[in-house]
């Protein structure tokens, strides 16, 4: 059941706010299992949707749906130098395959007889156990490219976790690509991360910065990592998706070689690219607000509600004879509809939890719009309301709903806009860092100035843009910190 | 690339036969990991076609998806007693949190200080995890039915592991429903077995007997479950799906309680249902030949492929002029087809290759066909091939997609109801039995009994029909074994 005591304000304590509202809007909640999450329902609507268009893009790619194992043998691991550093700190390890009966009282232990001989670590990422399934798919250049993606769960033994941000197990997509030339695979994982941006901004209604990370930000095991950054509404940013080219790197671990066209023989080049249900809390950072989830109408697992207002049987038997046909009429036009009849809660109490899970478009009918043929329409972005004429409907609500879509964008945009300034003194930078948003600064490309800005503010790089911000331009100049030269400016933030 | 070595019949070895189609018509392979399969991308798209279908049977039963965490406190097994008894023994534990370097030399060793208070489980099924979690979401009621499922995968340590059929890791969905009343938890396991039928024989062309399983083969801590058995072609019987009956047993270890009507509290009333890849395994065993899959269009990821024979690209050119706008056609009546133009292998490996694969339909077309206005029209399931005209071909090809559905069906069925026999003596049993098929059979109802048979026998009760068999009636009789009273005939079999 809804709760319907209001959130905390984001004024108040925005990390509250968003932690009240993933639980009151019914999204997810904390499991009985440290750090791992249940997905309720609603929540995982918006997933299910979020999946079904990507993987629609992913295929219009070329990219098939695949599967590979969840355990990692603990060898796999070290063959990549900086991926076993990257990732070996924070594994679920499987030691035991076998639990018994306890001799010494109730419940059951681990069966000591039961040790695996060599351990296996539940997948943080497959990049391992996929190269070395693609050393038997790979001969010729024939065989190239291979484009596989798969849609599993991860695990990444996070210290400190949060709902949809950080969470020890994860739901994601992890793509890999096998290609004959660098070129090629540059350019696939260049095309991954369009593909990204396009469905963030799109669908998800969520402005992003395309951008290659700084080395000290790369994946472990990369040699170029392609991001997509957002701005949330707290001035933070938020990672959104991610794209690496990783050369030769696992080819080489796991003697991927492929006989060319010129017949020599030529180890293989990778990409590898994902999104996770990290994505849930971009979204409901970047559009929701004090009463609750605001949706892009794209994601909204219910777009429309219609909400009868009745006091008899009798007078609900009357308005259902009008919007019945309505609800069937948004049904065939493609918008996801339900009407609420049910007795046991009030209107108010159905409007205030409508609200808070972010419907779009709420539809409300008493007697006296019976008589008029009228109806009340409340949009959830703005959360305005009018009374219009029932006639004609269906065609509004269609509009209406694009408009929404619009309008969360925009809104976004605008406020990124405001979030972003440029920044030339390394003073002002550790004075305004702590006011939020995005500051486009002069960098002299060393890890150690990386580093110390990041020591000194937590700040970091989030991405050097691939393409100038609307309104600036792509200029040399001089790092903020050292006085070096600088080829352009790239984006600090203080990340989620 | 498709390997052109023929299959070994299923005359000669018909295990030897499966574990070669499987990985010849690339559905799947063994992965480095024990007993974990890799699903090549042309089987996950059978296993995505059957995932959709069963998703929307789903959701029109009023189910909606959710995610529950992969792993399970070790304590949450003890809970149920007959649970932890399915179960324990043969699952993968977490026992640790982090690796470490190896201080003795290379690589990656577990690290000693990171080791769990309480082991954790890779889930075999989540009963525990999920009624733990609907305590928080049931308090009256109203807050019932809840009708969830989870897409996932699940782990069970098996020893001995076969591609689809039997593999540590596997995936399925799992449904878990809380109910009011014993009796609407006893109707909706029913429904979803309903489910389960109707998508088999429509979709997969494979005739099941519903029925319900004896104590000895329940669910661990289920007081019934139903299930639909299949007939492979060397007459085992394979479990297809189960749904189970679970009573309060969940709901009172987890102390699920909600207030009634009534004002009384109550322990919930519980189900859960799944099926898994081993469907996988159920299809090629059903329909395969010694050609390879055969597959019923409804879950055929490519159901038309049209190969133009040329040697010249002009030639090609010429032919595509034709196949284009057939393939155009084809794709707007929701067919799914391919045109094979490449050049990397001949049309004789082609042919071969679709048919290891399993294609439905495959038109072929070559010069004479272009002057004749004709084109060669081949079907998977028979084998047989024609040269007709080319005019009106789309509407040919689509009820011949009709026909091959049905006949997938009719002929499993055919072979199924020719390897169904009544047996009254034991003797008569014992020889008999080692035929294959289904052999029905009167039952006194006890275990001992079952024990019995299965020892001496190694068949098994695979269910007690919800019905009588198509030309059988259901009548009481005498145990076989015993001369006990039964009230009806159950099917033994020896299954997968």
């Amino acid at each position: 059941m809804a709760n319907f005591q209001k959130l905390t304000p984001r004024s108040e304590d925005y990390s509250k706010w968003y932690n009240e509202l993933v639980v009151k809007a019914d999204l997810a909640e904390q499991s009985a299992v440290r750090g791992c999450m249940v997905i309720k329902p609603y929540g995982y609507a918006i997933w299910e949707t979020i999946q079904s268009e990507l993987d629609r893009r992913f295929k219009e790619q070329g990219v098939k749906n695949a599967y590979f194992p969840l355990l990692i043998p603990k060898s796999f691991l070290s063959r990549e130098a900086e991926h076993v550093e990257g990732f070996a700190k924070e594994c679920a390890v499987v030691t035991h395959h076998r639990l018994m009966n306890d001799p010494n009282g109730k419940g059951v232990v681990v069966d000591p007889n039961a040790r695996l001989e060599e351990e296996l670590i539940i997948r943080p990422t497959s990049e391992t156990i996929i190269w070395s399934t693609y050393k038997n798919w790979i001969s010729s250049y024939r065989d190239l490219p291979i484009l596989c993606n798969q849609w599993c769960n991860v695990m990444r033994w996070e210290m400190r976790t949060r709902l949809f941000l950080r969470t020890a197990e994860f739901l994601w997509q992890e793509g890999h690509t096998a290609h004959a030339t660098k070129e090629e695979a540059e350019e696939y994982a260049r095309k991954m991360l369009d593909v990204y941006a396009d469905f963030a901004e799109k669908v998800m209604a969520i402005p992003v910065i395309k951008g290659v990370k700084s080395p000290n930000e790369r994946f472990a095991g990369a040699l170029n990592t392609y991001c997509i950054e957002a701005m949330m509404q707290d001035g933070k940013a938020l990672q959104a998706g991610t794209s690496h080219f990783l050369g030769q790197n696992f080819a080489k671990s796991f003697e991927v070689q492929f006989l060319s066209k010129e017949n020599k023989y030529e180890y293989v080049w990778a990409t590898s690219w994902g999104v996770s249900t990290r994505l849930m809390g971009a979204l409901i950072m970047t559009h929701s607000d004090d009463n609750g989830l605001v949706l892009p109408p794209a994601l909204a697992p219910i777009q429309v509600v219609i909400v009868p207002i009745f006091k008899k049987e009798d007078d609900l038997a009357l308005l259902l004879d009008k919007l019945n046909p309505i609800a069937d009429n948004l049904k065939r036009m493609g918008i996801r509809v339900q009407i609420d009849a049910s007795d046991k809660s009030t209107p108010g109490f159905k409007f205030a939890d409508y609200e808070m899970k972010g419907v779009p478009v709420r539809l409300a009918m008493g007697g006296r719009d019976l008589q008029n043929g009228t109806i009340e329409i409340a949009r959830r972005d703005t959360m305005t309301k009018e009374t219009i004429a029932i006639d004609g409907i269906e065609a509004t609500i269609k509009n209406l709903l694009d408009e929404i879509q619009v309008n969360c964008y925009n809104k976004a945009m605008t406020y990124r806009t405001a979030n972003i300034r440029e920044c030339d003194s390394y003073e002002e930078f550790k004075q305004e860092i702590q006011k939020g948003g995005f500051l486009l600064c002069h960098w002299d490309g060393t890890p150690e100035t990386e580093e110390k800005i990041k020591e000194e503010t937590k700040a970091t790089i989030r991405c050097i843009p691939l393409e100038a911000l609307p309104g600036y331009k792509e200029e040399p100049g001089k790092c903020m910190v050292t006085g070096k030269p600088s080829p352009r400016r790239v984006v600090f933030a203080i990340a989620y």
